[in-house]
């Protein structure tokens, strides 16, 4: 059996997040769909995370099998990419062993967050970025920062109903001034719990804005208790950036 | 009589262009109908210039009568942004004086084209520049810009439905390379034919990709033939940057 990894990018604008649901549009659903259509028969497939409503990937890694001997990688890639929807990109196509697990294998994730700070909001990167027009102390943020890095119990910054093994270690969390007022906050680790991304950014962000020391974060981590971390940042600045194997 | 001048930014991918036409939905028709939702009366706008099908702005100026003498301008903007559609944005409002005509008293107008340069797509910026996978010359480019540049009679350049006197000036042309593989060609003028920006960015890409000669271009002027210039640039890479009065 021939197994491919599609590496994959999406606007979550337009998607009920990634994992196919019966009655909306997922980028799952619409995957299988493009299967469907390539091969002439139902495929599933299987994603590197799970990305919530809105939310973008960049790199999201998406595993399928190839049921035609015959056919061409290079042709497959440019063949999918000709029914996917505008809104899905196969950026790279390659055949893989087939013990392949695009979720279990994976060694690191990368998230980007995208802030763009500035008074007025740009119509054109809306839904792109998270348009915040307040002041943000950047070195506050980097300090808070260090007590995310690290192994630790990330109850606290979980969605509720992730039932999964709060221990995660995140590797490194950098926060970088780009151009054009967009700050990036580059989150890397091996797994992470849902949401616990953009609950990290909306408590960095919390202490940019001064409402938090930056000491309340190791507070927040020990306190293991999700009801005292504040909303999350929405969904529309998330990247589910690349993954590593 | 009170005028208000408003500076605005829109996503040209789902307008019909700038001008109000029946049953299509166009920039113009949307602004009026969100004066009409704030003011309870149909009123007229008037722009600064026409933009084509899927042309964006970032800082068209659109000017209308204001018929409440106690409206405060600052509300106004707040007020009709909150009606508008999610494409369309007032960046600044301000109160102008009641002889001010957007289109006639504009002194330059500045167009920005982006080209993405760059082997693959890159789905997040699809219909906001134009993708070019192919190798520019840009030192052919910025040296083919220069017959352009000056008072030249533009009839190759021109829309073949244009009857407007083909003489016009372009102050300036500036070719940059910005980061992200993204090249800005920035053209300056007082006022433009239709179509003449675009189908300049086309005719400087083909001297780009070494299809043309520099001095190509200043032939093409000189023949004042409408069919000898090539295809235009796509609109979507196009946009009404600013005007200055």
């Amino acid at each position: 059996m021939r197994v491919a990894a599609a590496t994959v990018s999406y606007i979550g604008t337009d998607f009920f997040g990634y994992q196919a649901q019966p009655d909306v549009r997922t980028v799952q659903g619409e995957f299988e769909k493009a299967l469907e259509k390539i091969f002439k028969q139902k495929l599933s497939c299987w994603g590197s995370g799970r990305t919530d409503t809105g939310v973008h990937a960049f790199g999201q890694v998406i595993a399928f099998m190839i049921p035609n001997e015959n056919i061409n990688v290079k042709n497959l890639k440019d063949g999918l990419n000709s029914v996917l929807p505008r809104d899905i990109y196969i950026r790279e196509l390659k055949e893989v062993s087939e013990k392949f697990n695009p979720r279990f294998d994976a060694k690191k994730r990368v998230y980007h967050y995208y802030i763009h700070r500035s008074e007025e909001p740009n119509i054109f990167i809306k839904d792109r970025v998270w348009w915040f027009p307040y002041d943000l102390d950047i070195q506050l943020m980097r300090n808070a920062s260090r007590y995310l890095e690290g192994e630790h119990d990330f109850t606290s910054f979980k969605s509720g109903n992730d039932k999964k093994n709060p221990m995660r270690t995140v590797n490194r969390i950098r926060i970088l001034e780009m151009n054009n007022n967009i700050l990036l906050i580059r989150v890397e680790g091996q797994s992470f719990l849902r949401r616990m991304v953009r609950n990290i950014v909306g408590t960095l962000v919390k202490v940019g804005t001064k409402t938090w020391e930056p000491e309340t974060v190791k507070e927040l981590l020990e306190s293991k208790d999700r009801s005292v971390v504040p909303a999350s940042a929405p969904p529309h600045g998330l990247y589910f950036y690349s993954v590593y194997f």
